[in-house]
């Protein structure tokens, strides 16, 4: 297996290019090397390569991919080469004091869970290295496409875990800012978890009408009109129940604990890359005292839920590749990563081949 | 207001009759009068004519109503004369230590919110008398109709509450024994609240055509295939995550315990009217070490949970009028009853007309 | 019942004074009079004068008190004449929609359930009427004192629920930063639901010496000692699974999240008066990705939970009359109610005897 | 590290002996092997004996143990050889779909986190071996004695896990039937979780005094008095919000049901061992609908507990080694064992040094 593949990688911060490097060597006892077939890119890998988490030098780019199992560790015993798989985008160890307590997303530390393209090498690759390959691989189902399986590792689990953390009550009141991917699947989700009322509150139509289509109640373009009023007239004056940031800005979050009423939840879903502070809204947030809970997130991976969410796409409760805006074969992945920059073109979610 | 009314009355066990009544005196302080429009028959109610919960003598039957309010007390705030409203079966005092601790249908004592056709008369006259109003009526929207509205006072509250004690999981699996009508919202609260697997098991082809059109993804006919063997199928052998009993006998309780996974729940929704004992089977139930959860309930009642229901049906998530077979005034209720036991001309669900 | 009778009031912001008021007339239907007997001065009514919920005119201050029953509305039934009963500082309605969905502190709105010397008169008074008394009036048993009973209404009932707010974990940290009477019980409250570390913070010597008394494993003086640091190296650099806000203030809360671990809790007790904002230290909140809760609490009423808290008195868990620092006659409150202001003569918790 | 050891086995059915046995090879990578120190003989395993979970050949009794690491694989960082280690009764894998759920005791099938004198030699032997060592050990504070340690690998947090699925609620009032080793610890964790009255059930008199130098309030020879009259007059009729059963017999979980309050939770601790079925009484489980809960469990493993555990120790909450009735040394276990059945001596729970 020794010889070299194709890497699409940050050279260091604002810079990226595909270069050769070694196909992994054989994993350890736990793991497993993945022969890549499909890949999205993602939003945060343009914050990576413009220096959102630090320097980088020649680190492979991508978590949200899938493929086929090419070498398995001595100690794995569920997955054998050939398999159709895919890997969260979170990759834990399972066996930490965070994992234990149920936080696998914070492995070992906090954000420790996140491997791919931060700690080591991720899935804009021929091949990829994944840790603890017996609980972070997922069979794919022969029904579902890889590009659907693709969605699981981030979008859908990302976005659906925003909508479990707002504590939806069924026939409860929901709103989502920022209806990038993430923020679509959070709405889908608080629609799966029995939301009576789901908002989605952007400013550029397509997105609102994408969530139209995705199932949201009502969409509020806040160029227009201003979401926190609006929001408060569709609630009889009471606030929603559940309020989703799914955009990692101050006006987003600060509108969430405006509209929450009192008792209900804000859901944080979004990465906040800035600042030294973000800033709690005193008298909206009920001088301490409104029983408003704020809650965050990283995206839960392993193959118990990647299971769940591939069910969901198999049994036909949401469609994620309605998010896909273009295809592209690997050797464009270059180009593909600047126009998810730019959103040159309408991109939002773009698809990378392999083969 | 003094005069009589028609009330459609169990005169004794095994015996009912459409007979003359004082329309109710004033309400107390805190209560109020309803002028009834439209009702729906329960199974139950035909189970307390033959002697369910104990003799009565000539108590108004029924707790499946809409209407109009015709008086309040003088404590009453949010509710006047002309307003449209429904009202839940279960009808909570809201201050004792039960109902504080969030156990509103045992208020005061087990299964003591139950308190329509048990301890008071019931709904199933011209005018009936709702207590504690303030929390126990609810406005109808403009545009749910009355006969979707009566649903929501026991046919959804009930089911939905099944679903949720059975701890859905995000795309998890769930299956529901007993497709009732009641059964089947327990399906549609599987759905709503996420499940990724629904399966609905009955023996009435009818009830399971029903439960796919509401949406579950398999139905199982227990008349020809093993359920427990059939679910277990479909679960690779794991077996659900949650399980809901919607009969109220030994066989479906434990089928349910049977096909429940460790750490899976069983949600107990049907009345268990027979025998000194439950068996619940004890290899399957793990030797009491499986972490298999066994919940049960009585009908959720009270104003804030009506609202989300009634949202539920007003944005589109669910039409329960799917399950009315038939329709009579109120003059034909004593010929509606009787259909409801014998099941005669496929009877599923029959609302009753007041006007 | 005509008379008049001597009352504690906010004659407006800044100024204080004892003066004659009608005895409250007859209660309606669900209301009680009681004769005060004995109550405690809190340190809100002192911010209450200060003008931290704007201007008053002549209100009773006052809301921790017990005494007895002295009339009752017509559909009150648990009550009589001659009751002993104490009243939580928090008296709710249980009926709106708010209390339905088991926020009762936020009843009719963010904060509703606080009535006394907010939107009604408080209870340093002769006599003081209760809304709900069935529900908001609990008995004091035999063996509990009028002075210990009254330490459930505001400053028990607010600590533990400031800890059971915060996700105890059974032998998991806990710290609690400001040891006021508030801050005590917090520390007690985490002891209470099983806490294996408790960690107290505050400056004054005084009050960690009685969070040693009431249990605390360890004591940090902030002025001495950076607490960050501290509490960092208490848990080998993991951080906590709980930490309390027991002052209303910037830094403390901020320590909150700088010390609290990945997937742990922060328990806000304190309210919260000044600025527009409260700043929420973006990194160690781990970019919003780490999991780390914040939730609020307003002091929670209701005879059920009142009749728990007192329960732990009588059987030994808690002994709140420690924390009483001085006794007075209502002639003197005044007095008192300043020297709680300077805090002279180490006053911590001042008991006012009316009779 | 070739040669022999001693190893205390059962060798079929009804018979035990100390035979020789090849000591460990070297463990898998994520491995290791414990030099055993210090035992605690436990009634499951002289349930084990008498067949309760089928015929075994010379397979190692025991599953509470403690001593020193030996040898570990080559994927294991966190422990190397001489560290003083404890291990839980229950070894999970943690990456299993179960372990993910969260229900690591039932790793991979039901009950399947339980490995020791199961499925593979436990723990009475001068060496044994311990899967996935980086979850399952646990250093053992160097102020918590051997002896207190290995309490903390079954009978606390099989005792305590009681009390935590007993939904303790601050304040509440809480039973245990069953005053063995784990309802000892059941009961302590009942206090330590807050409950405001802690009842004790037994017929044995050293049994019910110990558990009142637990802390139990009160105490009740079901030899002498009926145990469910005396709960509902200790609990004015009402019932306990929390019963425990900690025999598996169904008397006491039958009784668990009827002193439980509506809404309340019966955990069932107790192994069941015989009869097809456990019956559930079907009126004071409220038909079905009186919102009584039914739990059950297999002890929690994991270092991340067993941290607490010991911090429980380590800061004075409990003393487990009070539970000590006997020493023996390792020469004179399958004395102690048999003492184990007969209780001769008033046996409660003896310890085993190895050297």
């Amino acid at each position: 297996m020794a010889g070299t593949m194709k890497a699409f990688v940050m050279r260091r911060i604002g810079e990226v290019g595909v270069i050769a490097k070694p196909i992994p060597a054989d994993p350890g006892p736990n793991d497993a090397i993945i022969k890549t077939r499909t890949a999205l890119i993602c939003t945060s890998d343009v914050h990576t390569v413009k220096g959102a988490i630090g320097e980088r030098t020649d680190q492979t780019l991508g978590h949200e991919a899938c493929g086929i199992v090419d070498r398995v560790g001595s100690a794995v015993t569920l997955f054998k080469p050939g398999d159709r798989i895919v890997v969260n985008a979170i990759t834990p160890c399972y066996k930490c004091h965070n994992c234990q307590r149920g936080f696998t997303s914070q492995c070992g530390q906090p954000l420790g869970g996140w491997k791919f393209a931060n700690i080591k090498d991720g899935s804009f690759a021929e091949y990829f290295h994944v840790n603890d390959a017996d609980a972070n691989l997922t069979m794919i189902p022969e029904d579902v496409s890889d590009e659907a399986a693709c969605y699981t590792t981030d979008m859908m689990s990302t976005g659906f875990k925003g909508a479990e953390n707002a504590d939806i009550v069924l026939g409860g009141t929901a709103v989502v800012f920022g209806m990038g991917p993430v923020g679509q699947m959070a709405a889908v989700g608080a629609r799966l978890l029995g939301a009576g009322l789901v908002i989605a509150v952007d400013k550029v139509p397509r997105r609102l009408e994408l969530a139209k289509e995705y199932g949201a109640d009502v969409v509020i373009n806040y160029g227009e009109k201003d979401p926190v009023e609006e929001i408060m007239k569709l609630t009889n004056g009471d606030g929603v129940d559940s309020a989703m940031e799914a955009v990692g800005a101050q006006i987003p979050l600060e509108n969430c604990i405006k509209v929450t009423r009192p008792g209900g939840t804000i859901s944080n879903i979004g990465y906040h890359g800035e600042g030294e502070y973000l800033n709690i809204p005193r008298a909206e947030w009920g001088v301490g005292m409104a029983e408003k809970t704020i809650k965050t997130l990283l995206c839960p991976g392993g193959s118990e839920r990647m299971t769940r969410l591939l069910r969901l796409i198999e049994n036909g409760r949401v469609d994620p590749t309605k998010m896909t805006s273009h295809h592209f074969s690997f050797d464009d992945v270059e180009k593909a990563f600047w126009m998810m920059d730019t959103k040159e073109d309408n991109m939002f979610k773009p698809v990378i081949h392999f083969e």
